[in-house]
């Protein structure tokens, strides 16, 4: 059995992580961390544990590191980002689903998290935990940053495109949808629910910092610098993800050369899934999986591909992307505790 | 007092209209129908009207025509298409809101809603009742045909700039987010609650019925043709719509100037809101309003604006917007029965 | 025009007195207070106000008692408690929509509330503010009690049954429902979206603190002392609070009986409203009105009745039902500002 | 493997046995049946799908019992109930997922269901499919009658009272709260999105059919007949099930007591958990999972028992408690395919 603990587990995607975790059969979690909840047990604090759960919170150490094989970090941005090299240090392996290691640039880093990051040692050797884009160097990662929900749905829609010639990279918009729980779970008035019930609004337009993170992978299968512009919204709904991509042709194209391509791309994929030509995405199908949908439609009279791309933020966006990475980093079946329909009703 | 008469009062603008008439000071309501519900009284079907009205549904004759002042038409699209030029025979004005007499052409119709339009006459002679861009026509028009939800949000975002020489009006897409009551009473499985609750999804994209009227509207502001990419969603919440749009800029400008060419333009209007900068709209702050509240962002790195525009789909998107062109029709202050803010939370 | 302040305004209950003063003809707000926001313009705070309101939120001073000839208090329980008295040394008369001033005995309040109630004399002044029950002592009130959500429910549902011996008093079950406003606009985990959505939960069973403020009423119209088990639910939804209510006959008796009982006992009561035999009460009927809509059953196999009670609990059960108390108090209509129906859908 | 096939699955509880059996490691779904969606892929209808099946829709026939170990039948009531002998010729064992054989009386069928039950031979066989009480006649039955939604979440609160002299057994009453999945997915005005969003209502009050369920499983464990009143309600949510049940207590008792005897009656059951004392149920604790969550509470001052019982309507309620019934039928461990924790948030 693989030892495995999560920081940050009370959390909404350390929660994430102890259900799914709970359901894989060559994992023991040995050590969740929560600094709110520590001596109590998981199952008091959270009932739909009982009976799955003996486990009590603790609170997070740098010994973590060396009681388990697999660290799980499920904490607020730069928590614990000055602990990595620390950690790093034992024998387990991390994958944090922080931003605290995604961006590859020092200097991206102060321009959109208004922090200097002082691990650039580390950080060169982070690798960005997107399955589909970095299998190779996951598998033996010290270190994978588990990407960001909004960038995971962006990047997953646009990868197959960007290597053609047949669209023009300047014009790339991403309007994202997102459920309430990819805020988490500290205390928040935006997140109140008399609040963002019954309500629909748009927030950090053009200024999220998943805008980089999004540049960042764009810009590495283009070869050049490629700027985005994006759009998060806020939705009534807890769990959820969709994401709509507009992006100029540079030719005429039909619908169903399109949808070969992109077929064709991800056909080796067990997550990626492009829906029937004339479907378009919807949460309501990937929720509580890990997949990602992917629907297209070709614009003609304005000349446009439209990719809509849908995820459950908190599994193919967080903690199920950071399983498909450990599983892919201790060289077994990738689909281990994932592969599951999403749940519809 | 005015008399008014509603077809369709069983839906759900038809519902809105009896709500929001019930509390206008100058108005009488004479005849309410529903093929549905004839023979019922309106309180027994809608327990909300309890206390309010003794009226029951009648069946749509002709005859509705002579016993009222003001006919709203809130019937599924081409219901009563053909039968509108007899209405107009009779002493009525009347305010459709369906689609059918909102599109100047015929090969529109045809082109979009895949019908032939036999009413060329009465068509030529149907103001499109946006008030703010149309409130002299409006005065004196015999036929308002009322704009759809989507359009009205966005043409009221848009018209400020297409004037101006700061854009590039090619480059225009419009990201919508409507409830779900915008679907109308009729049964679909489509609106069951457990199949849209919980999910986001985008449907006709690239191909809704509303892109000709909202490029109907722009080009006319423009004078020239205007294509524009509509995209429109389905959120999980009763009212409320918001509309992220698009646009390439043509020049560098400062969000100041933007704001400010906005609040001049909409200087005199009752009903359009622009928010403070840095403030993006948000549905909650409208619903159950007549407002439309515009946000405002300059996405500086890609020279692009970002305009988002909310409105209670139910009242500016349909039975507000029709009341206010009936009080503009009437000579009577344009905010009557609608002067009131969003209901929060 | 009457001059009237809201101190709590930017509570939810406080923003319901905003919204509903707003479109009160004889009213002007003179005065909004709130800590949090003090120095902020209400409409920056709340959009939904803009173009309504240009004042600011201060902070509470005593002096906003000569301010005003209507003071609304909107605060926490105890906040304002000991200072009611000299609010009432001013020129103002007051409601107060906390639970401070709604039980008669300092004993009850000790023993639910845990805390020594130091004002016995205004207590002993206070009226508690159920139209229904108490219109004439609320006509010359210096200090009225506004009742609590839970209570205003359940005991206008019973009030008709009480005087009869067709039921067994000890025999008062009241299961109760409510949305999540109920709780008010503090931060609170069990209130964050991603808790309390699709989901139902029961909490305080037997214990919560409007139990006494029931019991109290249906004490005095029995005129001996009846308990009550009492048992709130949350609900996944903004407003709206529905009671069913249990209690054993103790005769056989005919549905049609019954309802004629309760029509004849509201019938000249403008905000409660029987309804139709067969018909049982929906929250969405109530919405954004001030009514209380009652459904009556008898489940004669058991020989009981079950009477479901709907009301917007922000409304009626608390912004609403203060208003209808300030009109009593100032001999003007009832109704003003309240006479709308539900908003539906 | 087990050979199954589902007859309708493409309801709502049809739909949750496929998500469910499609991770069960000892079954192959062989036929799924739909009149409406026949001749489709179950992947290209419901794209949750996709991936896991390849099968497609068919029309039931009688041979379906020759195809399959076990047949599940998710059909509206009556659809099957004259071809249930037949199918029960054929090799296979039946789960039947409708009510047309949880009575074990025929007049019982006529007074509550207004339909005459024909099939006296195979009602007298089926076995009512609650394991908690009927472990063992499961295991052998050929015809398993799946309890309702509601008598499950209402018979295992109840269960471990009625074999005490503790209560007073006339005095049960249930009031329930059902999220709109347990509707089906047939179209219905009432479950439209906009009608039953954002509203709480009760429906069926002391008539509803799931009554002589609970009834008759009641009685049988107290040995004389025992009514109930029961009271369904509609909550805006799509999963999950509480009702809180009220017993009058014919002597005083500590909540402890009551707590260590309802540990000790369900101490061997897989699915049914006692909450910590203090700990009410809560259905977002339970979705997705079979599992009957079960909190105390004694209101001593009125001397009655509170008791708050949680499952999600489609597992437990209906799929999940089928396959948990095809598994003891099996002789395969019970928790087979159903051993994961609910899903929170």
């Amino acid at each position: 059995m693989v030892k495995v603990a999560i920081a940050g587990a009370s959390g909404y995607t350390g929660l994430e992580l102890l259900r799914l975790l709970t359901i894989h059969p060559e994992v023991e979690i040995t050590t969740v961390t929560s600094e709110k909840h520590q001596g109590q047990k998981v199952a008091d604090v959270f009932p739909s544990f009982s009976g799955f759960s003996d486990l009590q919170f603790t609170s997070l150490t740098v010994s973590i590191a060396n009681e388990c094989d697999i660290l799980f970090l499920a904490l607020p941005h730069t928590t614990a980002m000055n602990q990595v090299p620390d950690f790093l240090e034992g024998s387990c392996r991390v994958v944090d689903l922080s931003a605290d290691y995604r961006l590859k640039s020092q200097e991206t880093f102060e321009q959109w998290y208004s922090f200097s990051h002082q691990q650039k040692e580390t950080l060169d050797k982070a690798v960005y935990g997107l399955p589909e884009l970095h299998r190779k160097s996951i598998r033996s990662a010290k270190l994978v940053a588990n990407p960001g929900c909004y960038p995971t749905s962006v990047i997953l829609a646009l990868a197959p495109l960007v290597a053609t010639d047949w669209v023009d990279l300047e014009s790339i918009i991403a309007d994202s949808k997102s459920g309430v729980s990819g805020a988490g779970r500290k205390l928040s008035i935006n997140t109140q629910f008399a609040e963002c019930n019954e309500a629909v609004s748009a927030y950090a337009l053009g200024t999220h910092r998943h805008t980089p993170e999004i540049e960042q992978e764009i810009s590495a299968l283009a070869g050049r610098e490629i700027r985005v512009t994006f759009s998060p919204h806020l939705m009534p709904m807890t769990r959820g993800l969709l994401s709509t991509i507009y992006i100029n042709l540079t030719k005429d194209m039909e619908l169903e050369e399109l949808g070969k391509h992109y077929r064709e791309f991800y056909k080796n994929e067990p997550f990626v899934r492009i829906l029937n030509l004339g479907t378009f995405a919807n949460t309501h199908y990937v929720v509580s999986s890990n997949f990602c949908d992917i629907g297209l439609q070709i614009d003609s009279r304005n000349r446009r591909i439209i990719i809509t791309s849908a995820i459950d933020n908190l599994v193919k966006g967080a903690a199920g992307q950071a399983i498909q990475n450990m599983n892919i980093m201790l060289g077994i079946d990738e689909k281990t505790a994932l592969d599951s329909p999403g749940m519809f009703p």
